[in-house]
């Protein structure tokens, strides 16, 4: 059993983050932190889970943050990593962080996408990115884990397999997501009266920051250097992102073929499910990504499509996930 | 043609009268106040009006807003509204208010449940509570109408063709809102997922401060001093209300002869629609009401049911309604 | 280890049992019947299993559904869990029935609300109603449990506790629902244009057949005849009951006594919580009752809020809770 | 003043020709048929014109439907249309035909859409495509207008601006869709319970028969033999599609140039708004298709994303368009 500390509780992701926690057999919540809600009793803020954790939000600022915890999950915005990566891997307590700032290796990237200098080169090399169905061997007893984006989890799962596969001229991308990707604060775009029955599509073309880290990442591991195009739109629901994959060839290959090497890429993975055809209904509140293959062989076309839960595979499931793959435990406890 | 000004135009219900007023034969948009967005046009704030309309919001501090307008329409806070009311009455420009503050006629009751002093006794005298199914005469020629409040209009509609014809023991009321009464501004409570695919109920028993209203209403018209029971719960839609209204009553009567009562009362009412079953679909972006008419005799307790759209009929198009019957205009006027 | 059957699996209550059982360390789900599916895998009809189970519907003719199970779920419409009980408790298999036929005690109130003769009385009378919270002393050991409806729990929950505490006048009850209570049937009412945006009273007054229900436990249990009105609402949502219980008081009790008689009676009850304030959100997809106890002094009555997901502590939550009961498992084993 | 006869009015899309026209100046409702609700009234059906319209649905075998009508919308299936368009033509019917029948030029390709041989190829060659922003100067005086596919309005109005101005190497066109486009009978896929919080893909790739109708018309008009990729998904909401359409172009061509060459093309047409955002809400309930206009240089591809709203522009709106420019009505009556 081990100690597992959730800095930035408060949130979406923080929430999330706790339900699974609760119900997983090797690690206990041993707190939660929350500059908000300091001294508040979780349950005040989350009233589901009243009556199944007794335990106070506690400030992050607090020094005992340090003591006795094995891993932290870092729920922070980007930026505000930093220094808490830092600190915690200095003491040499394991982190998983779910902000964007060690996801990205090339810092001129995340210069780029988040319009600030990297402050710590040396801790993002040993950061490993968290996405287990591409690179679990890194992150069997990885010191820093930086858990994927949501979109980033519902695209990379969809075009890895094919990157040294297929001879691939261009990648357009049509992502929906459901309101909650957005967060916990209110602001105009996620009231309920402009979310509700609309289809709003935002940072289209290639201005999303998630193309920033899909793109490095591809690099990184297929030596590619591919330029996605990339829309997503904020659709009227909760939970889910089903992202559609045009993937032009430059030379055709059978659906068939390509569903072989999608099954085979994923034959060990127990979280990803090559299945005829994808909802979100398939995949609401679970770790799972299903994937649906097919084309459009006189435009030489491949139509990938993949549907996770934003919240689960896209933040803190694959991050329990990846707590699970670390640690060596059962990689689907607390997540089925 | 009258020129009609609408001061505190950027929220919902003056997004609902600019769009019924576009429509409207007899009155045009004079101008349309924001604090926020003076000097911007409607349009860029209201991207459906594109092309409907030219007009920039203007700043309720200019001096024109008195200049050549017939009637304004207030579509601000409550306790905002007083100093526009006097300035407007005391330049004989005629105003529709939608706000809260001349529609109890007792300034001890508005105390209670606004916390705050009635600064105007005197020009309250003049208001008339514009529900016009109940006091058309005297909304003939008004200064100055009092718009009704949005679950105030659902709830009087329904019980005040018995207020005199029954004896009445309780009325306990059940209402079910969207999210648009609670307005434009983001709060936690209105973000979409706080209200998608939830039922909320709030200030219930005799906290909500329509209840001030309707009670004072019954007591200035039907001389009757009632206590409601009144519970607002919110749920995941944007407009509409429907309320259950429980009517126990000392002497039992045949349901139906309350429907002959409420008939009789409703027969030259163009917007109240006696039907035998009610829901949503039927009423919202509609300025009607409709009705149904039940009970349980071995409990002598009449059922009353009433759906009518918040914006509209609660709102925006009861204020056209109001302004039409001022006028002599076509009561149905830009409303159907 | 128990082995379980569902009779019936391809509807929604079906559905949820199985996710449920699925989790469930103590039972395994032996077989799921189904007419309309029988020999199709269980994954293809409701895809979100797909890798969680491998097995394929099987006739509910097929003589095996009585080979080696412990314990049988029936989840089907009313009259037709008839024959199912009689052949499975003559052969000594345990069962929790989904339908309304073994939960009225009175045959002649089933026949009224049933429009049907009750065929085997001697059974009824061993049947116990499946409340745990009321009635978990009989549930132990029981041969049959007649599992309670959706709008019954969520209404008895509220009301048992004060049945012989309190000088009971009049009781209200104002409920509403998400869809999935209609069931899995596409008919005019639950397509989504009829349901998104609305709220649709129906079989208000008293003519809802869990009327039936919750009057004849009352009675069997407090020997009080009670006569209640019962509105219910579907609501634009998926999951979810909530009801607020107006309750007229012959003798004012002051709400803070009637939270302790609450409390009191919870008190060693696993999913009840006593909340200061409710809404959907707390309950859904979970076996959780939640329950908050408000009143007007000036009108002698009391408001309690209750909340259930209707597919959960409503259906097969409430099953499986029942299960545990029966054979002394960990009472929320599979529902935390 | 027309008198204008509605041949399947009980569906949805003849439910909102009779709400445009109820406000028409120019057209009356003459008679509105129905096989299944013939004898009822209206307003039966659809409480929501209680009041408005006095009229019962008639049968469509009844005689008289040819009595007295200047024009008639048919609102029938594909196929089912075929007798009826040939009976109005023959008796000097004007004829606004929303089905699919007689939209396909090419008989060959409607036989491979819509799996059956087109009966009236003469009638055929009278048929304008009644997509006023293209064809405007055709449908004046036509006798008989085929009304365009809601998808088919929404790319067609996407694409047709630079079809003959730009280079243009391959279109995908991912759409999102209200479920109203589906009609009015109860499905599996159409249920509540199916569509709330999801996104559902379905006949992407080449398989959809908007498909045929496109690409006749493309080469109809610019000669050019096009072959689209589309994925239709369907939404959790009621009404509107928004359909991102990326061109890959030969030759890329600046995106202000670009806007202009759409301007241009639009810049008489009342209905279409050239905007700098999109989203379903500006259109929804309107005739409006707003289009914003993007791209991404380094990949060559044009990013046009429209928006209508399905049952009005994508049906009963531009069917009243329609009528209005067949008969020198103002093209905006009945529509704003």
């Amino acid at each position: 059993m081990i100690n597992a500390g959730i800095v930035g509780a408060s949130g979406l992701t923080g929430k999330e983050l706790i339900k699974i926690l609760l119900r997983h057999k090797n690690a206990r919540i041993k707190y939660a932190t929350s500059r908000r809600f300091a001294g508040k009793k979780i349950e005040s803020l989350f009233p589901e889970f009243t009556g199944l954790i007794e335990q106070k939000f506690i400030s992050p600022a607090d020094k005992s943050i340090f003591n006795d915890v094995d891993l932290v999950f870092l729920c922070l915005p980007h930026t505000e990593s930093f220094e808490f990566v830092k600190k915690f891997y200095q003491k040499g307590i394991r982190i998983i962080d779910l902000s964007a700032d060690f996801r990205i290796k090339d810092t001129r990237t995340y210069k780029i996408w988040y319009k600030t200098k990297h402050k710590y080169g040396n801790i993002l090399k040993e950061a490993v990115y968290g996405l287990p169905e591409v690179l679990k061997e890194k992150i069997i007893n990885a010191k820093l884990v930086a858990n994927p984006g949501c979109f980033a989890t519902s695209i990379l799962l969809g075009i890895c397999p094919v990157m040294d596969k297929l001879n691939i001229q261009d990648i357009i991308i049509d992502s929906k997501t459901g309101i909650s990707g957005a967060g916990a604060t209110p602001t105009l775009q996620t009231q309920y009266i402009n979310v509700n029955e609309n289809v709003i599509p935002y940072n289209f073309g290639r201005r999303h920051r998630h193309i920033g880290e899909i793109e490095d990442l591809i690099f990184n591991i297929y030596n590619k250097k591919i330029k996605i195009i990339f829309t997503p739109q904020i659709i009227s629901l909760d939970r889910g992102i089903l992202s559609v994959i045009y993937i032009k060839l430059k030379k055709w290959q059978k659906v068939e073929k390509v569903k072989e090497i999608f099954k085979n890429f994923y034959k060990n993975q127990p979280f990803v499910r090559i299945v005829d055809s994808v909802n979100l209904h398939q995949v609401q509140n679970t770790n799972f990504c299903d994937i649906s293959i097919d084309g459009v062989k006189e435009k030489e076309t491949l139509i990938i499509i993949t549907a996770i839960d934003n919240l689960v595979k896209g933040a803190s499931g694959q991050a329990v996930q990846n707590m699970n793959i670390v640690y060596g435990f059962n990689e689907k406890e607390g997540l089925i």
